[in-house]
C-alpha cells in the first residue's frame, strides 16, 4: 500500500468547490480526481484535501494524498493523470511517495493564499474569472498597513464566517502584505490555518481601510472585539487562490 | 449625426469571432455589441470594426465606428455601455468621438498582434484560455532570430489561409519579437495590415525553428517561396490577441 501526495491547480469557476457534496450531485474537484484515479488505478479512491476551498475559488498549489496499489513511478504520474482524463481546469503538477502517516489536512503546518483586486475605473474581461473588480480609489497605503495588524497570534472570531463549528478561532499569522502591480491590488496570506471565510473577510475589512471608512489601526479593535459585525463583507470567492500548502 | 469610435476588450472564448455570421445565428461580439447599442440609442446600430477576429481570438483593443444620433458625452459612453447590458466579457474601455469619414477598418493605418505561448512541461488551467500550451522544449534563440526575417515589406503568401480571396499579399511588418516571461513565450507583431489567419502561421513556423526542424534563416526561403505548404500549422485561436489598432 503506497501513500501518494499529489499537488494540483484548479480553476475553481466550473466547480461547487473542492469537496463533494452529499447530494443534489454537483462537480466537484474531489468527485472530478476521484473519478480520474479510480479509472487509472482500477480501485476505490478517496482523496484527502488540505482543506476545501469553496464553489468559484481556485488554487496553485492544492495538496491531496491518497493510498493505492496503483504500481508507477511517481515522476510519471503527474502526466498520466493530467493526460487520463483530467478536464483542462484542473491539473496535477507534481507527485510524491510519502510515509503512511502523512495526512493532507492533519499534517499541514501552514497555508498561503492571495486574493486578487482588480482596481481599475473600468473591468477587464482577462481579470473578471481571476478576481474582484474595485472601480473606487482605493488608499493602498492605508490597506498595506491596516494588513499589518493581521500578523501575529488572535482569536480571530471577527473574521469567521457566523454560523461555522464552534471550535477554537484563535490562529496564527505569519505574512500578512499587500502589493500592487498594473490595475492588480494583491493581498498574500501565511498563517498556520485558517477559519471559515477568513481569507475573504480580512479583504473586506482592508477595503474597509482603503476607502477610509476605518482606520488601519482599528483592525486591531476589530480582532479584539470578536464580533463579526464590526469586520468588513465577505469578498466573492474568484478573486481568491489558494498558493500553497506547507509541511 | 454623430460617429463614435469606441475601443473594446474582449475574452473570445464564447463568441463565433467578431463578425456576425449571415446563418445560422450563433453568438458575435458585432451581434452582442450593435443589441446593447441599439438598446441605449433607440436606433438600429451597425458597428463598423477594424476587421474581424476569428472564433476564440481576444482583444485588447480591437476599434469599432457607428453614427449615431445618441446625445451623451463621451467620456460617459464607456461606463453606460459597459452596465447597459453588455456580459462581462466584453468591455469597452475608451471612447471619443470622430470626424464623419472615420471608418475603423478603412482608416486603419498598422495593427498590433500578440501570441502567447505557454510553454511547461505541465499545463496551466488559468493559461488554458488565454495560450496555446507547448510542453516540448524550444530554442528561443532560434524563434527570435527567425522573427526578424520577418520584418520588412513581402508577398506574405505563404502565410495565408489556402482559399482565402485573391487580393494583393504584400504586407510591411514594422515589428516582430520573441520574449519570455516565467513560462510565457510572447511573439508581437505590428504591420500595416495582415492576412487571414497570418499571425497563427508566423507563430506555426516560428515554432519550427525553435523545435529545430528549420534554421531561422530559412523564413526568407519560405516567404520567397509563396507556397503554404512551406510554412508551419495555423496554431490555435485562444494564444492571439488584437492588442492595438493605430490611426
Amino acid at each position: 500500500m503506497r501513500n501518494l501526495k499529489l499537488t494540483i491547480a484548479y480553476d475553481g469557476t466550473n466547480y461547487h468547490g473542492f469537496q463533494t457534496q452529499k447530494a443534489p450531485p454537483v462537480p466537484t474537484v474531489q468527485e472530478t480526481l476521484e473519478r480520474v484515479l479510480g479509472k487509472l488505478t482500477k480501485e476505490q479512491i478517496i482523496v484527502h484535501s488540505s482543506g476545501r476551498t469553496d464553489a468559484g475559488v481556485h488554487a496553485r498549489g492544492q495538496v491531496v494524498n491518497f493510498r493505492t496499489n496503483w504500481v508507477i513511478p511517481v515522476d510519471r504520474i503527474p502526466l498520466a493523470v493530467n493526460s487520463g482524463g483530467l478536464p483542462y481546469d484542473i491539473v496535477v503538477t507534481g507527485a510524491e511517495e510519502v510515509d503512511l502517516s502523512f495526512h493532507a489536512r492533519l499534517s499541514a503546518k501552514e497555508k498561503m493564499y492571495r486574493y486578487y483586486l482588480y482596481n481599475h475605473r473600468i473591468p477587464s474581461p482577462f481579470a473578471q474569472r481571476y478576481s474582484y473588480f474595485v472601480p473606487y480609489r482605493l488608499d493602498l497605503d492605508a490597506m498595506a498597513k491596516a494588513a499589518e495588524y493581521y500578523l501575529g497570534t488572535h482569536d480571530f472570531s471577527s473574521f469567521r464566517a457566523v454560523g461555522s463549528p464552534i471550535k477554537s478561532s484563535v490562529r496564527t499569522i505569519y505574512q500578512s502584505q499587500l502589493e500592487k502591480e498594473d490595475n492588480m491590488v494583491v493581498f498574500t496570506v501565511r498563517g498556520n490555518g485558517f477559519l471559515y471565510n477568513m481569507v475573504r473577510i480580512m479583504v473586506g475589512t482592508l477595503i474597509l481601510a482603503g476607502r477610509a471608512k476605518i482606520k488601519p489601526e482599528q483592525i486591531a479593535d476589530i480582532i479584539d472585539a470578536r464580533d463579526r459585525q464590526l469586520a468588513g463583507v465577505t469578498v466573492p470567492p474568484q478573486g481568491l487562490f489558494l498558493e500553497q500548502v506547507i509541511y
